[in-house]
């Protein structure tokens, strides 16, 4: 190992697609050259999850899974196979998701199983059965549990890794309380623990809404969903919370005595952040043309070092670099030290490409000054640390570099949405990239045919009304020309 | 809430059951009492899991993730599903998991797939085609990885919580390299784990044996797994490793480039740490008559602080126990003020039964002196602690738990093993809940006829020969009268 070019070194990869420009290459390519996911595995919509996009997906599923914990969610874990006879209890639901069930239904050598067993596309029906036996008298109440999971989908719609898969891992959070009001105030909290988390914590800015009633959770009163913007201009939903009523309790039986020992149907609540899916558009919305920016939270590594020698230095840099490596790693700090076959440029543009947000490069002129160099990913910046101010200092440029690609995403907000009074001007707004605002009838089932008529016409989705603003209609539906009830989004979407 | 008998109170839970006399009972009572599982799925051999055993099970993956990324194993995630074309290739291994498989072959309202999937039993045939693209020159090996997943074994024998089920959680370790010299020592290193995991964290002593040729993983060279021993008398299987020779490397084509250019099979080993079964055997042995003995490493909350007060003296002694619950908390401990409506007594019961390490009680007596009282559950002894020490005196108390449960599951071990010369004195032997310990022709398939005939005659099953000691075999074989060529160690099983 010398640092230098040799017959053994592998092709440097040097990754470079316009992001902007051409976003379903940049995507299938960096999916492929930083190793995230082997499209190979030969069943479709199923992707192996490699190290590098593993371990961060593990580090968000950490960081929601603290949130919820602290608003005294507790984990559980149910089987990942649901009996048919449960899918089937709530009319709307089954509906919903029968058309995409794989169906398990004989074992081994052609032996029938005596009730046909579906593998989750999610836990309602696999939950709530017991819920019923667990929830007995107000003193139960509230219930807040949830499980981290893989659930299965048949999705008609195209795959794409991470963003719609057939098997996708999610936590899924299921509630139960004593009121509709207690129910509508955990739709709130899992609407903050969106912003928290979602926002906050992986720097993907969203906008809320509460979806049309053609467009709810099947079996739920009403869905509120986050969206985002990917890099095409098209809108991707990240987490959707349900307010269930007491329609699932009804169906599933679930009762409480309350203090007046009257048995009453209880309300339900259900959350779902597919964190897969959010790792899909996070590594879209920070990549850059390089290839991926990880925020410092979530990157596997939010360090690499890479020493640079010659042979006679080789002993002394290496060491140096090991003692810088074990003071980061006590003040846990996630370092890798890459001491591998290749040259420094070689390194240089690898780990740029897979996204490390900090780099630390250290030779002999920095050994002499007791120095390395450090370098930002997001901002490709260059500076020299002495090594004892280097774990400060990186912290301090890891909280920097979070608020940096939390603002650069923040900033294809701005301007984003486009008043549109008629169907050509939602057309034109959407084909430049906007979500159009409208005035609309109404989000109830009597405009699904006015939507319709706009997806017909325009491609474009009505995500829903805002719930973090009020908005007031003053006018009339721009399709059927009735008196406006509400103000809703329109956008071409994922 | 006053800390008096009323009539909202529910009733106390005393669990009282001896585990030595009546294991099976014990085992029943304390999943149910304890709310580890609920059996009431309605699915055989699939159970939710509870809150308070999946929280214990997520720290003891924590700490068995943490051993493999520290022996630079990298996590990832294959699919749960299984084309059936790639079960087959290996042929001892599609003859020793194909009876158990559970298999998907329609989608939504009877649409068939194209090739049947198997829900995972196992990952050898998901992972091992994608090796066989990834392993290319000798610079990719060594390659560990490993994914944390449920599995699905449709058991024909009986199945138990934790202990065996059609879904269980498990970690497994898959691993390339170049020669079979690197796998055998992986091996060895992978039996070193087990000893530091579950015997040095979770306080459950081992035998570790080769097992014979006939109980070997399907398609493996040999199979070495650690067992331990249940209050039954019975041993039971924790993590096993598997030495693959280049059996699979030859049915799924890993091949690499070694540094002489030449094209050459690589060596494989994998490793299965089921952590729900090692979970149902931890609690069995920690426990005792009133219920669970959680070690303080894994347990969900590790104190549990009781509030004394009347009316009188409530705010006053919450306040000081919220003082002591952020103190704990302050240097990571896992704490839990328990401030539900019901009396000290109650919750002194069921906190115990749950098997929480350390109680702190405080009351106005202990505001005065600013102490409070600090009761462990394993010996069932209080001392009265000052609150400055409380939180190092906590965690000495924790790393005594852990101790004295390891000790007194390690003393079970002594005088374990008995030399039987006959038949009858192996029956004798596991009669009185002994293993046995004989001369025997040959672990070699040509000595199956010999174990079948054990078998019958004792229940007894061969556990294989032991591998952390030299043993050398100088009689003959107990049933066939040939020399023999190995000493091996008999015992009734899970």
């Amino acid at each position: 190992m010398n640092g230098s070019e040799s017959d053994n070194n592998e092709k440097q990869i040097i990754f470079n697609i316009s992001k902007e420009e051409n976003f379903p290459d940049w995507y299938t390519e960096i999916c492929r050259v930083a190793e995230l996911v082997d499209i190979r595995y030969g069943v479709k919509g199923f992707t192996p999850f490699l190290p590098w996009s593993f371990m961060s997906m593990d580090i968000m599923f950490d960081i929601y899974e603290r949130t919820l914990k602290g608003k005294k969610h507790l984990p559980m874990l149910f089987p990942t196979v649901i009996p048919e006879g449960n899918l089937t209890k709530e009319a709307d639901h089954v509906e919903g998701f029968t058309p995409q069930v794989f169906w398990i239904k004989d074992i081994g050598e052609g032996k029938e199983l005596e009730e046909p067993l579906a593998l989750r596309p999610t836990s309602e029906t696999a939950i709530y059965p017991l819920y019923s036996l667990w929830v007995r008298s107000w003193r139960d109440l509230p219930m807040k549990r949830y499980q981290k999971c893989s659930v299965f989908r048949s999705e008609v719609k195209s795959t794409r890794p991470f963003l719609r898969g057939r098997e996708f891992l999610w936590i899924e959070s299921h509630n139960v309380f004593a009121t509709h009001e207690e129910g509508k105030a955990q739709v709130m909290e899992d609407l903050e623990t969106t912003q928290e988390v979602v926002t906050g914590e992986y720097g993907i800015p969203v906008m809320i809404f509460r979806r049309t009633q053609w467009d709810k959770f099947p079996g739920g009163v009403d869905t509120y969903a986050a969206d985002t913007l990917m890099p095409d201009g098209k809108v991707i939903q990240l987490p959707s919370t349900h307010d269930l009523g007491d329609n699932f309790a009804r169906a599933f039986d679930i009762t409480y005595l309350d203090e007046s020992n009257e048995d009453v149907y209880a309300f339900q609540t259900c959350y779902g952040p597919a964190v897969s899916r959010i790792y899909g558009a996070m590594i879209s919305i920070h990549g850059d043309d390089k290839g991926l920016r990880l925020p410092f939270k979530i990157a596997p590594y939010q360090v690499v070092i890479i020493p640079i020698f010659t042979e006679k230095t080789e002993k002394k840099v290496m060491d140096y670099c090991h003692g810088i490596e074990s003071r980061l790693t006590k003040t846990a700090i996630r370092v890798h030290l890459d001491d591998c076959d290749q040259t420094p440029g070689w390194k240089y543009n690898y780990w740029e490409m897979k996204g490390v947000p900090v780099r630390v490069e250290a030779g002999p002129r920095d050994i002499k000054g007791e120095k390395a160099v450090v370098f930002r990913r997001d901002t490709m910046k260059r500076e020299s640390v002495s090594v004892d101010e280097l774990s400060d200092r990186v912290k301090e440029l890891g909280k920097a570099i979070d608020d940096n690609l939390r603002k650069i995403a923040e900033s294809k907000f701005e301007d984003l949405v486009v008043d549109a009074e008629t169907i050509g001007q939602v057309d034109e707004a959407l084909n430049r990239g906007k979500i159009a605002r409208i005035e609309f009838c109404t989000t109830q089932m009597a405009g699904f045919a006015c939507a319709e008529h706009i997806k017909d016409q325009t491609g474009g989705e009505i995500r829903g009304t805002r719930i973090d603003i009020e908005e007031e209609p003053t006018s009339v539906c721009l399709v059927c020309g009735k008196p406006a009830e509400e103000i809703v989004y329109i956008a071409r979407s994922y």
